[in-house]
């Protein structure tokens, strides 16, 4: 069985990029041609929201499919429509599979006991996207339950060649409320990174990565730099890139200097290009997905040039 | 609008108990009768299984809605199910609702800025079932991403009379992980606890309790008491009753004198109480119902005597 690491490893290295892609439709910010073509359709609001999101995020996946590694469903805005959404999540994450990206959930899930082990069973498949309810590749998980919480999800992730993300230092300005008390000697975060440099170590497998991976917002450059040297063994997830405020300056960190260890994400940066400079101008409503290819490619070259992932670019067989 | 309070503590004194059922609905664990019912249905096995935990609630819950306030479905055993567990565990909330059982939807969710009000969106129905996709009066919440990211579920609490449990001391054994650091001033999870009191204080609206409460576990009484202390405009949910150790006595600190302020959870101890003694001898398989009822029962006695919501039960008229 591929690990969740080797076969991340794989798909940014044939892409060249850790340029992940986010999904995180919302009915305001959907282009027009999306929306109209729902209101001709039958059954109640959520299940016409709930196509609407299906197609948006399919035909994302269609133009991000052959440039970047993976994409990030955000569980929240499909779960907002009830069963219908999660009826398209679901289509959704099966038909990035099928595209050949990786998948991972952004659930935020966490619990105790046999709790989480229904939460990493339902949402971690792994390898086979046939092993669990929910095709995902990886999962981000919540540690605030405490370390032994952890354990189902990575002993379920280790068994399934799958990767869970462990929250670590969150992007959002609040995350220093808690994160960042100062124990008697280290702040929270550092603590939890420990735990979670722990548990990849343990299960790397005589690779450079264990399955254990990390978030760490980009929105904290110096944090990052200090947690990837912490963390030496974990791949991160950045998220904060783009709409958050955070640069690929700020992700360079991140990266080991062979342009591996880190992945990072853009969701309303790209799902929701068209409504911004210079796209707006560029392309106009009727052309959305063409601004969302010009955004995926502007990541890519801006992670190729300010991060050490520039260097995957270089090994990319000319085309 | 009748509050998530006002409507507890209504459903508290009415049913004379602060118990609440979780419903944790497991394969290996359900009765035959509802196992060999869902083998003759058709569908995938995902949705037979749906099919039999939704029988399976419903059952428990025409048993308790006249016996205890509110239940609590946790969500992970159904999203493990994919969409046809969604489904069920939607089916199964408005059943409830119908039946006059107040629901909290634990799902312990949490995310930042719009992440978090779609989840919020999602699941605090509130007052009215239908003003949100999951019929939910309240929802419990993880902290670890900051105060921040907790606001967009109190608004939306306070806007539609639901409710939001944060996890401040969770029930498990690695609870002392993180929640246990101190910090330069207090441990963790009192800092979580002096933000859950502050926002509850300024929600109250002339009550005793605002609209957000706790997660305080039972299986830490010299914990739970210090909290009540810290919180005292705070509703506690306590978990850890019953399979997971905690005891009546070690929940009494989370109620006030008026035998208000707390609801205890049990989900294993009456889901199957058929499995455990005295019930077991009792009842038998067949009977499974019959040892939820006497289980529940059983739970309310205890409750009754060892904390001080037992005056609730003199309060009760005379059947």
């Amino acid at each position: 069985m591929a690990s969740y690491i080797e076969r991340l490893n794989q798909r940014i290295q044939t892409c060249g990029t850790p340029a992940l892609v986010g999904i995180d439709p919302r009915w305001d910010l959907l282009p027009d041609a999306i929306r109209l073509g729902s209101a001709g359709s039958s059954g109640t609001i959520h299940e016409r929201t709930a196509n609407a999101f299906e197609v948006f995020a399919k035909q994302i996946i269609d133009v991000v499919a052959p440039l970047v590694p993976a994409i990030k469903p955000q569980v929240a805005f499909f779960e907002q429509l009830g069963v219908p959404g999660c009826r398209a999540l679901h289509s959704v994450m099966a038909y990035a599979r099928k595209s050949g990206l990786l998948v991972i959930a952004d659930g935020k899930r966490g619990d105790i006991g046999t709790t989480a082990e229904a939460y990493a069973d339902a949402w971690l498949a792994g390898e086979d996207p046939e092993a669990a309810a929910w095709p995902a590749d990886a999962l981000t998980v919540n540690p605030y339950l405490g370390s032994d919480t952890l354990k189902p999800f990575v002993d379920c992730a280790a068994s399934r060649g799958a990767g869970v993300y462990v929250l670590v230092r969150t992007s959002n300005p609040g995350a220093s409320d808690y994160q960042d008390r100062e124990t008697l000697s280290q702040p929270l975060y550092e603590a939890v990174a420990k735990t979670v440099q722990s548990l990849s170590f343990s299960l790397r497998d005589h690779q450079t990565y264990g399955p254990v991976g990390a978030v760490v917002g980009a929105t904290w450059p110096d944090q990052l730099r200090a947690l990837r040297t912490l963390m030496p063994n974990v791949p991160l997830l950045i998220p904060g890139y783009g709409a958050q405020g955070g640069s690929s300056e700020d992700s360079s960190a991140a990266f080991h200097a062979n342009g591996l260890g880190a992945i990072v994400n853009s969701s309303r940066g790209i799902n929701f290009a068209w409504l911004r400079k210079p796209f707006k101008e560029q392309f106009g409503p009727d052309r959305w997905l063409d601004a969302v290819a010009a955004a995926t490619h502007e990541m890519i070259a801006d992670l190729a040039t300010h991060t050490p992932a520039g260097i995957l670019r270089q090994s990319l067989p000319a085309k």
